[in-house]
């Protein structure tokens, strides 16, 4: 599926506001997660890896999200009905996001599109994109929290047999720096201002 | 070391604020990490296997932040001098902290003392404990980041070559979670009221 062909993902696009802070400052970020050049070309090697599992992935996922009511809540309306047409529009976009995380260096446009994701996380934004009536905030306790699965589950996609363990664990600790790397992006609406 | 030895650290004592979640909401963040009894159990056999190396840790987590002077800058006055006295205590609560997170079940001290620690993070208490005039605020974006340096650098110290790599493994993981969990606890203060 071709970017352009996935309903309200925008990377790129001219609707995307700038990101919150400067190149220079998501440098020291990508230090603190000790995020290296050897992780850009892991990233990309486990991008090969996953392209043919994306559907797979999401099904854990949303298997995951789907056994917790708590969760699912996210994807509802107030009243508690969850909205089918939501879930299925944000994992198509969710796979496009495995894409995005394995098709480094990242670039402007890429870290315009994660303060993008945050705001769809909160409630500046949430629900806008698809036009749907959900509950209006995903509470970033959750969001964070989510760093473990969405990390912790990637890896028996990255162990396809054709690698050795060394590289393996070399792709998936690119993946883990990666997503706590985009998860503190998107904390950034959340917090008060000054405090991020 | 006995805890009442360790300037600052009061963990169940009467001065220590209630939670901010109930002990069911606490639950539903352990289940968002994943985090299982069997964990809990893991994080005790980890907790035997670092207590020896707990300086050695220390070390290299301190080493990481003094390598990085946009880290440093967080136990430093505003003019930029860094403040030895605020390392060394802070470094003997931070042992302290080894041992707790492997002192499985968490009870209701623990869970209070999480938002405590959040707020010494943040400009709610920073300075406060140590009495010391260093910048009034840890930037959350580095809180959230550490969790990959806090994380991968415990798999060495767990491999004592005198466990299989599964249990290793599996201790590892506990770590990982427990790491998630309280760093996502830790976020409280940061973030708009309804939010979180
Ligand atoms: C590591 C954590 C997470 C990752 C990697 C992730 C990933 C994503 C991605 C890639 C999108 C689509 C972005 C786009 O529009 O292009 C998205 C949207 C969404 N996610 Fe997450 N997510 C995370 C945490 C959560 C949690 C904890 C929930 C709540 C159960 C959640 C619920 C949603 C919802 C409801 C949307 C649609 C938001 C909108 O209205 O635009 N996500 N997520
Ligand atoms: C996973 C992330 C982190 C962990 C596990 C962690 C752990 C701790 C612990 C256990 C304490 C002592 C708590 C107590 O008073 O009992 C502490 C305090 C402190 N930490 Fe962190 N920390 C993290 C992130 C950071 C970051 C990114 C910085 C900035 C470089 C930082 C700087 C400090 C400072 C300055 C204090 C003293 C706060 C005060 O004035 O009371 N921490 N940390």
């Amino acid at each position: 599926m071709s970017n352009d062909q996935i309903p309200g993902y925008t990377m790129g696009e001219d609707s995307v506001q700038e990101a919150s802070i400067s190149m220079e400052e998501f440098e020291q970020l990508k230090q603190s997660v000790m995020f290296t050049e050897e992780d850009e070309e892991y990233l990309q090697e486990a991008g090969d890896i996953l392209e043919s599992q994306i559907d797979d992935i999401l099904d854990v996922w949303y298997g995951f999200v789907a056994d917790h009511d708590f969760l699912v809540y996210y994807f509802s309306q107030p009243d508690g009905e969850p909205i089918d047409e939501y879930l299925d529009r944000v994992r198509d976009r969710f796979g496009q996001w495995i894409r995005d995380t394995c098709d480094t260096p990242y670039d402007e446009a890429w870290l315009d599109y994660q303060f993008e994701i945050a705001r769809r996380h909160h409630r500046t934004k949430k629900n806008q994109t698809d036009d749907v009536d959900a509950v209006p905030n995903i509470d970033l306790r959750y969001v964070i929290a989510f760093i473990y699965p969405i990390t912790a589950t990637i890896r028996e996609f990255l162990d396809d047999g054709e690698h050795d363990s060394d590289k393996v664990d070399a792709m998936y600790h690119a993946w883990f720096k990666s997503v706590v790397l985009q998860v503190t992006l998107w904390s950034y609406p959340y917090v008060h201002d000054g405090d991020w």
